[in-house]
């Protein structure tokens, strides 16, 4: 028998994987000759799965809580996240818009296949997540990449919006704080973002996921400002739950009922112990360790920013939240790729290359990650500071 | 402000929920108000997860397994997985061609996506798993629903290919043992079909997740005949882990790269404690429990059907696996959702119309499920006989 024709759909073309897999398997490689390396290039905190969420992990467990739970999620869970904006947020959410879904990623997954025809645009910034582009391709959209730099603190502005947004254009994507670039959106702009996307009869999607990791202000749900606003949030980052893939959709009520529909059929339903470990996410108990760890971070970022701008790199805006500093790499080496290779093999410090973030300027930017402790940052800048000075 | 308009991707007007939904509200609502029903729509088991499952996730959580897998899943999973096909089915099959999914929802999903193009088409049986064709809808390819009968087991056949395989044509999807009829796909129909695809240059897609509930021969795996098949499987239904989410694929070989990328990108990987929990799923002792499960499913069936035949419902074909029924219902109402109303109001019986099955005689058809104990099955047919009679 021959071997059929490998048909694989166009939309993989332009799909990318993750680049910096292959540069997190050459430094296993090396970690398994007995080098030691330092992971400056790991999106994922060090940090386990508090406690108190870990206890609730167990009890439901214990409890059997392994079937099915609706579509949309637990309604106790759904509850608990409205409860978090009232008493954290002071906004009023309905659980009833409130949907539970595998991570961010299934929330984005859900939110793009709801909103996209093929040919439909999405505005965002590159650099960016570059998942959020992939989202769009999938559904056959048109992900509209915006470059973006210091000037904008890296971020979409209403500008951006009403330079870009065209016939095509259904939702522009934000979010705050970003990754790679730990900014913020301010308020000011938020608001205008949208009313202009509103006024254009589009959409304007919020990724919260680093919400709970801001610094230096308390950052503000863009759901404080619009019910017409889709807004995804996660579990993962701030919570300490990434392995046990759970996030959440705020959308607007007109949605709702198609988006149910869309998950029951893509999804059945998120991770039935995560959801009711999650239960747990919200006592003050969790929040009180959560917000140390905060702190932790807080300190990370303020060693390691004034230690990489000392080195050399040039890092214009200061990010103000996320686990993230982009930094431009160019006086270095004009190849970020290449850059980042010499880091590994002669310092044995692990970063992110630009082009995991998009397509405008990558070649001149590296991403470093504040997941580990601090020890481990200091002995990664020293490393540093060895080979680049 | 005005509000947005809402803009729904013209997909969603082609993704039906499930209509059961509204029955199973209904039937709540009667149970608040103190009734009791007998649950015969349930697609999954009442059976908790096996015991020692249920450790090995206890054991992770205690362990601290919270963080991301590598997005095809933990090498040892992938591993025991090729382990289940050589010691089961004397089947070899890398560990490199596994996938592990969020369920095999996400195992659906990552194929489709991986397969598709706008246009293509995926011939499937009607009645078949609904969302199978919304999984094809959501990524703008178009499912080809074969009407099919009791005269071929309710399964496509290599007939039904030769006559409608078209140009647009990419792959067929078969489910052996399918939802809702239970029926297999005889080995040799299974082998013609491998052939004919692959003279296509076409792919198939074999929904394996109900073969370890076959009651009467062991099924065969499509695999056994092929490496070009795609293979979905679940650790839902046979292993009993419904609401852990997880479940996989084995692909063509030239297909793996492509799928890493997506299941990056698209989930980030599937939930970690449910991974290390199944890591137990296929151990001698599992294995023992989930055989005896079988053992009660065999002994429901074999109550259920001669008990719906002398009812009077028209079961042509005697149902081989998984947990259901399928069942000309027309001798009673013309109308199956008329039916299904009356014998939830007024025998207090929960059963599946068709309408959730397709579009071929829907209305002429429900489905019943046996995944509740025997005494519950008693009593239901104890109702059905004084209101059918």
């Amino acid at each position: 028998m021959n071997k059929p024709r490998v048909h694989i759909a166009r939309r993989m073309a332009d799909i990318e994987p993750f680049h910096v897999m292959d540069l997190l398997a050459r430094a296993r490689r090396l970690e398994a000759g007995g080098r030691r390396i330092v992971h400056l290039e790991i999106g994922e905190p060090g940090f386990p799965t508090p406690e108190p969420i870990m206890e609730a992990g167990r009890k439901a467990l214990a409890d059997g809580h392994t079937h099915y739970t609706p579509a949309v999620g637990l309604p106790a869970l759904r509850e608990a996240i409205a409860g978090f904006y009232r008493d954290r947020h002071g906004v009023d959410v309905s659980p009833e818009r409130i949907i539970i879904t595998p991570g961010a990623s299934g929330a984005l997954l859900l939110v793009m296949a709801v909103l996209l025809d093929p040919g439909d645009q999405v505005l965002m910034a590159d650099p960016g997540y570059p998942c959020n582009r992939h989202f769009v391709r999938t559904f056959e959209g048109q992900a509209v990449a915006v470059p973006v730099g210091p000037d904008t603190a890296y971020q979409l502005t209403a500008e951006h919006l009403e330079s870009r947004w065209g016939n095509r254009s259904v939702a522009a994507m934000v979010a705050s704080p970003a990754n790679p670039t730990g900014t913020l959106v301010p308020v000011e702009t938020m608001k205008r973002m949208l009313d202009l996307t509103t006024a254009r009869s589009g959409r304007l999607i919020v990724d919260e996921i680093y919400h709970g990791l801001v610094y230096d202000d308390e950052a503000v749900t863009a759901l404080a400002h619009s019910r017409d606003v889709f807004v995804i949030n996660s579990f993962s980052k701030y919570f300490g739950m990434t392995g046990w893939r759970l996030g959440w959709i705020v959308a607007p009520e007109d949605y709702v009922r198609a988006i149910d529909k869309l998950a029951q059929n893509l999804f059945l339903a998120a991770p039935t112990p995560a959801q009711h470990a999650a239960l747990a996410a919200f006592r003050p108990e969790t929040l009180e360790i959560l917000d140390a760890r905060r702190e932790a971070f807080r300190e990370r970022r303020d060693f390691l920013l004034p230690a990489l701008r000392e080195l050399g790199f040039g890092i214009p805006v200061t990010p103000e939240g996320a686990f993230y500093i982009y930094a431009d790499s160019s006086v270095f080496d004009a190849d970020s790729q290449r850059l980042a290779d010499r880091l590994l093999e002669e310092a044995g410090v692990a970063v992110t290359p630009g082009l995991d973030f998009g397509h405008y300027r990558p070649e001149a930017h590296v991403r470093f990650a504040y997941t580990r402790e601090i020890g481990e940052l200091e002995e990664g800048v020293e490393r540093l500071r060895r080979i680049l000075d």
